[in-house]
């Protein structure tokens, strides 16, 4: 009998108890190496950082070391399943910080029960790193965590479910429109989830210029006439995000719409949808591990341009091709904060490692090793 | 012109930029990797742990993580640098335990000025680790810091300033005692330094039976007839730690002694001071870098074995003899609390590795190789 994919994922983790482990930089075998690590020799070198704090980042491992953190409200698709089940997950998310960008990330699960609990820990530990990455947080709480953390701290701070996906899907879509042949700002987008994933695209989308863009939830058009809508949701109005003058449902945004993106639920795009949609319509179906239709079907119903998250079909879009590099280049250049010009800016340059997208090629290849230094020198030339 | 030791240590600190890495436990060069570290294999997993929390020991690293606190109120003798200051020496710290017992260890230096932020901080962030050292945190606020997060964590917690001080302090003793050919229990110590390590000594001392304990603070012989004495000395006496009858100073104590541990300020203790002691009197001088007495001066003024905390003498009393297999043991054996029983043991464990003890060896040497697999043993056999 053959091992299912999940016993395999299993047996994995029961075997590797842990995706990363502590390294030394350097033997420490003889008493005068423990002198230069330990006591005596490190006194000095605290003594030189209590009188002059800019030192820590060269004397310490702060300066390459990142907190991936997470309260484990939002696990994938999972939903709330507490910080002891999203360790797993942020450990990958370690794994890759090291794989692709050569950064020493530690994973951070937080017994945390409150905007003001996650804050004042993020804040607390700050001083051991070099920048935070915050992950699958629920929304709304994300949002203002983020916020907040980013107003207090002198680090950057990402919530990567945010930004890390926008920036790629920022990415896909400069290439898709180049593949279907539209200008990228007049296009009519319609994002169906205004969760984490869909306010930070629609936000980005709207630095980068695309004037018409048209949110979905669970209870249709995100409209000026809605009164059932949260803060964050109304702000993407008065904020000029998106439109607000048509109502309805899916269906109705859809109508001549030239790009749907789907960060919502399994399921919530058929064909008969798609075929509502403009000339060669593009279809980003981002919901993970099932997409909201899967490319066949699309592509039959008319689509032009799939993409999904997956890897098993063309045009992953994914975010290990945006983090990895964007807190290199943060860490690097040693920035304050990853701007939304620095987020522009780093999916302009991954779209432009692909040299000529077609419909099956919008995005570089995860492991292309042009990826990283890409776009951590973009996120550091803004 | 040579280099001096102090700038040797800004040299090795500069080149390296922390003391210890992250490193993957298996490579990332596929796409089947990424799917097993990260998702969708990850999401089992997940989901697993969120059904069963005990999973997460089985599934994940933190069966073997240890984070390192410090709000670097108390760094080495420096005092109060803060906690960018701190981490240089976390980060040895950290380097050690990988080095010594395999243990990840990841230092967190916090940002947190008082007590309760502590000790929510380092709550809130327990689900990650499967230990957690404190360090270098001032006293009194390091008493109520692990008092606290003993009581309120399911997971090991131990101030080594305290606690490893301390088993190292009893191993040493226990040898010397042997030197001299007296009766540990029943000798009179003296302890100099009402710190944290001087609090855990004497703690550790008489639950180990010594009853003839005396401590003595920058004030004088903490007695029963002070009045200024803050609430952990007044505990000394009320828990029956130490004898309060004795008052005046250092040197009322000394007179007729067997023993003095200094845990506090260099040139402490002079040979005159010695000279007042019993028969064979053990000093251990235990401020580092520079002891209350140096070994020399101790001899000469007639103490039969003397210690400190440095490499560069015979005797050395360091923490690194105890912490790393006292947390090894802790986490193999899955224990939620680190007791005053296994820390005898540890330090009856450590003191049995010197077959005959002499005056000029009563500890181990800190690289033979039996030090943590016995120290281990002894913590998960009590």
């Amino acid at each position: 009998m053959s091992e299912s994919n999940e016993d395999r994922a299993r047996r994995v983790h029961r075997e590797l108890k842990g995706k990363t482990e502590v390294a030394l930089k350097r033997p420490l075998e003889t008493r005068s190496d423990l002198a230069d690590v330990y006591t005596p020799g490190v006194g000095v070198v605290s003594a030189d950082i209590g009188n002059d704090l800019s030192k820590v980042w060269d004397y310490t491992g702060r300066g390459n070391m990142v907190a991936v953190v997470s309260d484990g409200t939002a696990i994938l698709g999972l939903g709330d399943l507490g910080p002891e089940a999203a360790l797993p997950v942020m450990e990958g998310k370690c794994a890759l910080f090291k794989r692709f960008a050569g950064i020493n990330a530690v994973p951070i699960v937080l017994n945390a029960d409150s905007v003001d609990s996650i804050v004042a820990t993020v804040k607390a530990i700050a001083p051991s790193f070099g920048a935070i990455n915050l992950e699958d947080i629920s929304a709304p709480r994300c949002f203002e965590v983020e916020e907040r953390l980013k107003a207090e701290l002198p680090i950057p701070v990402m919530h990567d479910d945010q930004h890390g996906t926008a920036i790629v899907a920022l990415a896909g879509l400069i290439n898709a429109a180049q593949v279907v042949g539209k200008d990228l700002t007049s296009m009519h987008v319609v994002v169906s989830g205004v969760g984490a994933a869909g306010v930070a695209i629609m936000r980005l989308l709207a630095q980068k210029g695309i004037r018409r863009i048209y949110a979905v939830d669970s209870k249709g058009v995100v409209s000026n006439e809605r009164e059932d809508l949260n803060p964050e949701k109304q702000r993407l109005l008065t904020d000029g995000v998106i439109r607000g003058e048509l109502s309805g449902t899916l269906r109705d945004a859809l109508k001549q719409a030239d790009v749907c993106i789907g960060v919502s639920k399994a399921g919530a795009l058929t064909p008969d949808l798609v075929s509502l949609m403009s000339d060669k319509p593009i279809i980003f179906a981002l919901a993970n591990p099932v997409p909201e239709i899967m490319p066949d079907l699309a592509l039959k119903a008319g689509a032009a341009v799939v993409a999904t998250g997956r890897s098993d079909f063309p045009n992953q879009i994914n975010n290990v091709l945006a983090y990895p590099g964007v807190f290199r280049g943060a860490l690097d250049a040693r920035l304050p904060q990853i701007t939304d010009t620095m987020k522009i800016a780093a999916a302009e340059a991954l779209a432009s490692l692909v040299e000529k997208p077609t419909a099956t090629e919008i995005m570089p290849d995860v492991f292309d090793p042009r990826v990283v230094p890409t776009v951590a020198e973009a996120v550091k030339s803004v």
